[in-house]
C-alpha cells in the first residue's frame, strides 16, 4: 500500500470494501467534503444535478408536481465545478472496481474535451479516481491524464500509472475526500499546510 | 425604451411579444449565447441540469433506464456557472412578466446565499432579469441587487431600479444575450470592444 508523503497509512483498511464498489461511496464523500469546505467558507464546490430529459410531469392538485417519464441524458460536462481561492476549479469523479487498471470509457469523451477546454481558460481542473480494492483515491491532473489517453492506444489506464502521476488524496473523518489539500499543494504551495 | 450607450435601439420589437414570457424563452436565448461562447472557444458557460429527486426508476429489458417517479427540487446554486477569462462566472437568469416590478421570491434565498459566497471567493456574479413587456434584458451585479433586497423592505424590485441599476444587454442574432460583452465593459476594460 502506498502512503501518504507525511508517513500517514493511506485510507483506513475498513473503508477498502463496505458500501463502496456500489458506485455511489466516493461520490457521498465527496458532497460531505463539499459541505465541509462550503460550512466553512473555504470553497464554493458543488456536484451538478444528474442531467435527465424530462418526458411527461403530472400535475395532481394540491401536490407537487410529479414526474412520470424521464431518461437519464449523457452528461456534457463534468459532475463537479465551483470557486476555490479566486479560481475556477472543475473535476470529475469515478471509482474503479478493477486491481490492475481504469477503464478510459468510464470517463465520456464529452468530459474529456470539457475538462481540455476549461484547462485552456485557466482552470484548476483534475479527476479523482478511486480503486475500491486498495482504498485509495488519486487526485491525478486532468491535463496528464488526457494526454496519456490520447497517446497512449489503450482502451484502460493501469494502476501503475494512477501511483507514478495521482497524488493519493488523505482520508479525514469531516473531509472523507480533502482534495483541496492537493490543490493547495499544486497550485498555492505558499499555503500548503492551510 | 432605453437605448444602448452607442444609440443602437434595444430588442427588436418582434421579440418583446410572441414565445417569451412563457418563460422559457430566456432560457433558449442564453443557451444559444453559450453554445456560440463554446464554440468559438470565447468562453466555457453551462446551465446546470434541473436537480431532481428520482424515486423509481425501470430497466426495461434492452432499452434505456426510464425513471418513472421524481420530482423537482428546489435549486441550491444558480443555473449558470463557468470560466471566462480565467476567472469564476456565475449567474442566474429570470424573466418578469410585471411592466412595474421584479418579484424577489422568483430568486431562492438560496440562491442570493449561493450569490453571496462566489462573490466572497472572487467571482464575477451577476443576474439577467428580462422584461418581457419592454423586451429589454438586464445585467445586474448581484452584489449591488443582493444589498438591494437586505435593505429596501419590500416585496418586489421597481423596473425603474433596474433602469439606473442594470445595464441592457444587446441582442445578436449569434447571442441573444451576450452578457460577455458587459462583463467585457465592468471587468475587462481594455478588451471591451473583443
Amino acid at each position: 500500500m502506498v502512503n501518504y508523503p507525511d508517513g500517514r497509512k493511506a485510507r483506513p483498511a475498513e473503508h477498502k470494501t463496505g458500501a463502496g464498489g456500489r458506485g455511489m461511496e466516493l461520490e457521498k464523500e465527496i458532497n460531505l467534503t463539499n459541505s465541509y469546505y462550503l460550512d466553512t467558507d473555504r470553497a464554493v464546490i458543488h456536484k451538478k444535478p444528474t442531467p435527465v430529459t424530462i418526458v411527461k410531469v403530472d400535475y395532481p392538485m394540491r401536490t407537487a408536481a410529479k414526474i412520470t417519464e424521464a431518461y437519464f441524458k449523457v452528461p456534457s460536462t463534468t459532475d463537479y465545478n465551483g470557486i476555490y481561492r479566486g479560481k475556477y476549479l472543475d473535476f470529475e469523479a469515478k471509482e474503479c472496481a478493477s486491481k490492475t487498471s481504469f477503464p478510459i470509457k468510464s470517463i465520456h469523451e464529452h468530459q474529456i474535451r470539457h475538462l481540455d477546454s476549461v484547462i485552456r481558460h485557466g482552470a484548476i481542473a483534475f479527476v479523482i479516481v478511486r480503486f475500491t480494492v486498495y482504498g485509495e483515491t488519486y487526485y491525478v491532473d486532468a491535463g496528464e491524464m488526457n494526454s496519456y489517453i490520447r497517446t497512449c492506444g489503450r482502451s484502460s489506464i493501469p494502476y501503475k500509472w494512477f501511483q507514478e502521476h495521482g497524488i493519493l488524496i488523505p482520508y479525514n473523518y469531516v473531509k472523507p475526500v480533502d482534495y483541496l489539500q492537493i490543490v493547495d499543494q499544486r497550485f498555492f504551495k505558499e499555503n500548503a499546510n492551510d
